[in-house]
């Protein structure tokens, strides 16, 4: 019989339980235990840990584990929180994750362009309050990012008739829409966007990326889409930017510290939409699954999947 | 010179004013005179009037009109207000209403199938509270009304993924969804829609369709979308379902008495939705452009587009 398998997370005791429930029907052959119900020994034993935002100090018990893998696709806690040091890291890499964030950013454009937010502040004053309709084709959505995350969005956002622009550091060709890219290309995105979606990793340079001075750059009333990290948006700046009314929107999934403390300004503030997170949701079944054929292939070959890059950060 | 057209409208001044120069432009070789502007004489000479929500005693000083012209595509209220012994209505028919509507249909279903009220409300009190996401393929769409309005919105929906099924008065067949019709397809659409739409003409048999029995029959925890008529809806019923939980959310677009009166118990609801009849609105360059080539083909021929039926009421 294997050693057993430690998940290690900071979820609460019903989602944890739901998830090792999950693992353990696509690894029946395996032991899989949380670790608040392992015993030293079981801790001192496990050769892998299954993680999802785990407390470091939880993760440093496992002194014997020789990899880890992680329920998300996004590592760059993980990877700050475990130091230099730590074992090979296997993030979570779902053809899944693309399709359901490309929907959200489908979803919350739509909800930006036909004045949802508008017509819910209009409600709470009883104000019949009609606006005037905008054609996708007279709206400019520009996606910051071109991976998979932002291919897939400017599929969706084109099929659906927007005006759509791309930005990334390095050139990056798509056959349907227009990219730009470097300093220049980005001030002309800026300038463009009329809903500007953000879908970039977070790195050195990313962090901050949307502060004062490029919110001044923007269209005036031009919205913003945060669906990538917290930390790439200057919260303050955001808020003096709609105060001023050079923003007229900002829907924020993602934040610097989450869950976004209940004393956070951005809860009450009226042109801010915050979500918990929820555009991208891990699917469980299909995480699972991941997970399962890549434990498999270690135990039978030995062979990793493709590990994080620790010093890039993903 | 030609008689002078009348536009006829309940719109505020300057809306009135921007669709008189938008008419006035796609028609150059007609003066076209709102009705207060127009002398008593002018209102005696007019051959034609282009209407929108008309006062029907406007309507009535208007003693040698050979027709009238609406700018929107709902006549039943026009027809209901003008009477039997009316001259003939055009309505607006514009093939990029359904274009419109159907990407309503699509946004507002993501609004719900996103959980954007949810988190909104969870926002009000600062509650980070994710909620499991639902692929589109487990989130059953039931259209009520397959016409043109139908039907596009059929192939928007199926586009993003839903499930989606339709029902119809009498049998009608759409390639790509499952179709119903009659009492017992009525049924089982209610018991099966996920989020269940409206979009079928107010008729003697629509009026006060959706109803507490019907609701009853619905699956637990659905929600519903009105964007066709508002007395198809029976409101207190429906906020006797939503307060029961039989119903979790409604996105009401119409209503009976429209502007919707700020003593209406609909505007503070916490589970309902209410739009200024915004789904489907007519724009004003493309219906414009239609009026007029109608108008123009008429000066020529002096034949009419198809007109509306008095008596079905559309």
């Amino acid at each position: 019989m294997p050693k057993p398998l430690a998940l290690v997370t900071r979820m609460d005791a019903a989602t944890e339980a739901v998830w090792k429930e999950t693992l353990t029907e696509a690894l029946p052959e395996e032991t899989i235990l949380a670790f608040h119900e392992m015993s030293e020994n079981q801790r001192r034993e496990a050769e892998l840990a299954i993680v999802a935002n785990p407390d470091p100090a939880d993760v440093a018990e496992l002194l014997n584990i020789q990899w880890i893998h992680s329920l998300w696709a996004g590592v760059e806690r993980l990877v700050a929180e475990l130091g230099p040091g730590v074992v090979p890291i296997v993030r979570l890499v779902d053809p899944e994750l693309a399709r359901v964030m490309a929907e959200a950013v489908l979803a919350w454009t739509f909800y930006l362009q036909r004045d949802m937010p508008a017509y819910r502040t209009a409600q709470e004053k009883a104000q019949w309050a009609p606006r005037d309709y905008r054609h996708p084709r007279d709206v400019t959505v520009g996606l910051l990012g071109l991976g998979e995350l932002g291919k897939a969005a400017a599929d969706r956002l084109k099929a659906a008739g927007f005006n759509v622009i791309g930005w990334s550091r390095s050139p990056k060709t798509l056959g349907m829409i227009e990219t730009l890219s470097g300093e220049s290309g980005f001030e002309h995105v800026l300038a463009a966007s009329d809903i500007l979606v953000c879908l970039m990793p977070l790195t050195e340079d990313t962090r901050g990326m949307l502060n004062s001075r490029r919110f001044a750059r923007m269209k005036p009333g031009a919205a913003i889409i945060n669906f990538a990290r917290g930390p790439i948006v200057v919260d303050a700046d955001l808020i003096a930017a709609l105060d001023a009314g050079q923003l007229s929107h900002a829907v924020l999934d993602v934040f610097a510290e989450e869950p976004l403390p209940a004393s956070s300004a951005l809860w009450a503030h009226p042109s801010i939409t915050v979500l918990p997170h929820i555009s991208g949701p891990t699917d469980r079944f299909t995480a699972a699954g991941i997970v399962a054929a890549n434990i498999r292939n270690w135990r039978q070959t030995g062979n990793l999947p493709k590990t994080v890059d620790i010093k890039a950060g993903y």
